[in-house]
């Protein structure tokens, strides 16, 4: 691996002297290992985990770096040995377990989306705000050094007057009838599915990369299977695909497509932009590069530390052509996470705020598709 | 080349004995010469060109394979030597043109938009079929043989139901200001220019490749530059992009980018469909191939004459690995036009019944647009 | 299709006017209906064709766009209305056609390999020169223009000093025991197989494109079925795989891997090199774009006429993102053949010269292969 | 992360309890850094670092989470809280430390190439076997879950009978001539640097996958910079560029090309193997995916853990669509080193009989080039 231990790669420091990070965890399935991980890679320690069953969380221990079962969400709420909570539950969850955080005084950091409902996310950005309490919500591609360096080249004008924005957020984990998830049904998930789950992902990108902001959408969505269910099939009412066509504020228009149900399609989020002086396309799962197009050219952009804007380098953490990957991307959102609560501010860190405006774009793409009509996003 | 004479491809017929196909091209730009070569390919004889001006027409003769210019259209359409008439004209004169072929007895082959409106695409298929003429519009990418392949396989039901199709077709060459051209007067070019142009193709791949049609829609259409030319720039009124969301007949649901203002991207028409057993991705830049996915595969499912369907393996000419392009499609589509007018009617081939629908598609797009509404589609 | 009304590409003329071009085909295998469609195309005709059956031959008429059939080589010898003859026979049949061509004062476009020997292509070379005939050999790949900018590249001094060229040219058609043809038998293809009919035209494209020649090499070759044939198999002595690894006469050095046998593989040559300033790669099953690197670049460089270098833009008939294929490179190398006729010299034409230079690599490669040691390319 | 929660993705155990697994890191570069980190996440705990400079070494502490600078290699050594010695040092240095460490009974990972000569390797393989130390080499390409599943496919005969392996491993970061290095003097980095550095990983990774072992080989290695330097640059002995091609012991043949001066390239690690049933190529910059080919198929296989075998499935972390990457490779090879530790013996972990064979393939890589011959590999 030659030219690793001479390059001088900027990286994100592992860990912040002097700022404490001793999470518990909410939540102990994958998201909440791969929090767990994140959390161990920046330098904190989780503390202590929290499960619905108390057994099962103890199994999850080696894997969590974890401490500690707590029994009960107010024990781990109430320990002095936590700073931060982190909630990997479901949907439904999100709302009374964040609030309970920051009423004891905790940062949170909260799966997306941040909640079922605009209202409910709005209180929960209210209360983390008169708290004092930093809240996150792993919108996680921001964290990819290329999505950074698309940002970078928006933001210097190199692609001038951003007009136009569209892709794809694709998987198929949903396809077959037998296909099943808490997410399925609405008093868990919420009323909105894949755009709650991943349409969100998309649009935050979105609007985080070009700087454009939503102002006006039409929706439509759809459902390929009307039961779900190995054993006896139940009746679903949230959707498996939806199209959302949109204008911005500025006057840019755009679509995406959003399914769970695309056959082949295992992650598949697809952002391309065109400007007066140039386009981009990013896809995640190909991250290491990012299309850069011109009359004159069509260039691979490629993650190396020599040739990136400072806002991008500093997410490189090994040097072009040893691909960087999805955990990396969560490992540097803990690392930020810590550095905020130590009094920094680093760009880019998506908090409640972001996770609020996620939902209001979720409410009036559920009213759109609903209503078949276009629908102004609100706040 | 080795396994190129040992190989059995199955290909078309150089020309169909007896069938005469004497044509006259009126328009002696780059698309007439595209035509030119494809009735010299297919064992026609190019009788006659026409052109706005005799002397240039003069010049074009050896590209166009051409015996002569004719005085005028009049003369050309008198000639007991033509069979065909071929109308390679700026939009606006294709309905008088071909109508007076029409008139004059002559199978006509129209470049697409057919018309620039519906009611005019529909005296045009009216007057044909009256006639008996045999009017095709050449929507040429229907002959990659790998558009073939994926159509033979919703036929056969190997994508299983079809609920979601998407893409775009992006272009860049009127992205500035001063890039200019006749389509972008209305009176020209028609009330929707990159629609009209470009959007027309896509629509008519995905109805022709799945089989769905497009039932109600919802569009968006966007200029980038309010004013164009190099010297004197006056206002345009016509788009430079157009978004369409739809949902077909039998319930799916697709959108498709339509841009000739994204930087980079030269002729990047994508299409992807989605259905229940599979997904397939065609990308006209690349038409060797076509993705072929399922829960459990990613293909690239390869041009080989030895593999394809027969429907496909129909427009193999050379061997895999030996790239088909651009022109030997409209070969293919001269091809099956002669032998349409031999009696025969190959599966496919784009009549003006097709360029009909296509214009009652348009005609939506441009309500929408105005309406910011969902309309349907009507004949 | 927009854009290729209006722009101005430079393209080939379609036939050169006052320069007889009168083809008499020799062999009506697949090959010979592609010589036959390029010289239809290049505005040439094909006067006649030789066939080993002439029943059969007759059936090929159509396909071959041909006047007739001849009785016997030696009638379409003396036939007046002959000016090139093309030689699409098997190998060990290229010597005593060409030769016999030449003495009737013809101009010969042979297929590769020239002959099975390099003395025998010596004698061809020579016998053409002293005759004042044109000898030209169908290194088809050297006509994408893609090739050509590579090569304008490397002339303009982009890629600076040239150091090193690899890659390979891989097809499958051989692999299994049961796949057979008449270049298995060294009596009729020569004494190698996989490199005279392949690897051939790879070294061609490397030292056309780099101007480097190999000085000397080591190869080693291998077998895969030591028996082939469907019934009564019998043994084999031609190669499968070549292995060729080699210093040019500057000091370069490379290496290629040839293979008939490797499964998936189709037509797959790779052409990849690294000079002081610069990297280029090209893949003919992707010609429509040529990888540019440099120590802060990976670019997409585009077959687009309005970016090219003129050597390159010369051969491009369509605009950007209209793929050229195959059949375009054999059109264009016979407009080619037809202007050399006429009396220009276009630059790139591959001559009888090429031939032999190319048979003295064959050479070299069998006797490294058989005496597993460093040989010296000579002429 | 939809998915994430609900798939049951078989992964790594984090920790191996009871497994004691407390490093001492020997070298505080990158490299370091990596083998630090991988320690961590592996669930082992940095005791401490040895840097050639204790200052330097104190401020690398955070990065490579580890509780003390310890003030040299023998305090290390004698630690009793110290179970693994990683070394990370120049190579030269490879040999006395990791000798010092096996005597002190400490378990080895020692950097690639384990040694600058095959005796010395030879030395320090015996003197672990001897200690009872597990001694591993850092071959990391091995963990991709990718490269398991070839090698899996290989084992299970889905190829077939591997008659054919090649590729290349491409840098650029040397191709300047102010492009410096400790590992271009001899004295510290051995004889050989590109072949040493990268293409021994080439050499393993294909030895590992195919199971074949290279019998002979016949080698040229090249110099573009004859001097190197930014200030007063010096003589260079060392090559920048290798072509080996090789037969293996059952007969399969195969070249690579290595080379750390190609424009553009990265870190490309190609390799492509073909045998009588499939072909595969695996891209170490696109690790995700594996092509997978055959006669009828061209397929991207996809790092998906649930249609992977279970050789390869236990190395996926993330769902398919969610990138692993370099580093999860690192961390996976320090969990298998534990488990090794643990008493458990996993399949490909690389150790020092691995590094012994790739320095031996080295030697005979100097000779062969030396000496402008084939040149067997011997023990």
């Amino acid at each position: 691996m030659a030219p690793i231990t001479d390059h001088d790669v900027d990286h994100l420091d592992a860990h912040q002297d002097g700022v404490a990070y001793r999470a518990a965890i909410v939540g102990t399935g994958f998201m909440g290992r791969v929090h767990a991980r994140a959390v161990h890679v920046a330098g904190g320690r989780v503390a202590g985990v929290v499960g619905s069953n108390v057994e099962r969380a103890k199994d999850s221990l080696a894997d969590m770096y974890a401490d500690q079962v707590f029994g009960s969400l107010e024990e781990a709420l109430d320990s002095r040995d936590v700073d931060v909570v982190h909630v990997c539950t479901p949907n439904h969850l999100h709302e009374p377990v964040a609030l309970a955080a920051v009423a004891a005084g905790k940062h949170v950091v909260c799966e997306k989306p941040l909640s079922t409902s605009a209202a409910s996310a709005a209180a929960m950005t209210t209360a983390a705000e008169e708290a004092g309490s930093l809240g996150v919500v792993p919108f996680v591609y921001r964290f990819h050094p290329m999505v950074r360096e698309a940002r970078a080249k928006v933001r210097g004008g190199e692609i001038g007057r951003v007009f136009l924005a569209h892709g794809s957020y694709l998987q198929d984990w949903m396809l077959r009838p037998d296909d099943d998830n808490w997410r399925v049904d609405p008093d868990l998930g919420g009323p909105t599915r894949a755009f709650g789950d991943i349409g969100s992902h998309w649009c935050d990108l979105m609007e985080f990369v070009t700087g454009e902001r939503i102002a006006s959408l039409s929706a439509q969505s759809s459902r390929v299977n009307e039961r779900r269910g190995a054993q006896a099939p139940r009746e679903v009412t949230t959707e498996d695909m939806v199209i959302v066509q949109f204008a911005t504020e500025s006057g840019s228009v755009g679509t995406v497509v959003i399914s769970q149900v695309s056959a082949g399609r295992k992650n598949r989020l697809l952002l391309e932009v065109s400007g007066s002086q140039g386009s981009f396309c990013f896809d995640q799962e190909n991250p290491e590069v990012l299309w850069w197009g011109g009359r004159d050219r069509s260039s691979m952009l490629v993650r190396d530390g020599e040739t990136l804007s400072p806002d991008a380098a500093r997410y490189v953490r090994v040097p072009a052509g040893h691909p960087q990957g999805y955990q990396d991307c969560f490992d540097a959102l803990v690392a930020d996470t810590r550095a905020a609560i130590g009094g920094q501010m680093p760009d880019g860190l998506p908090t409640f705020a972001d996770g609020l405006r996620s939902a209001q774009v979720a409410d009036a793409v559920v009213t759109s598709a609903r209503e078949r009509t276009w629908v102004e996003v609100g706040p």
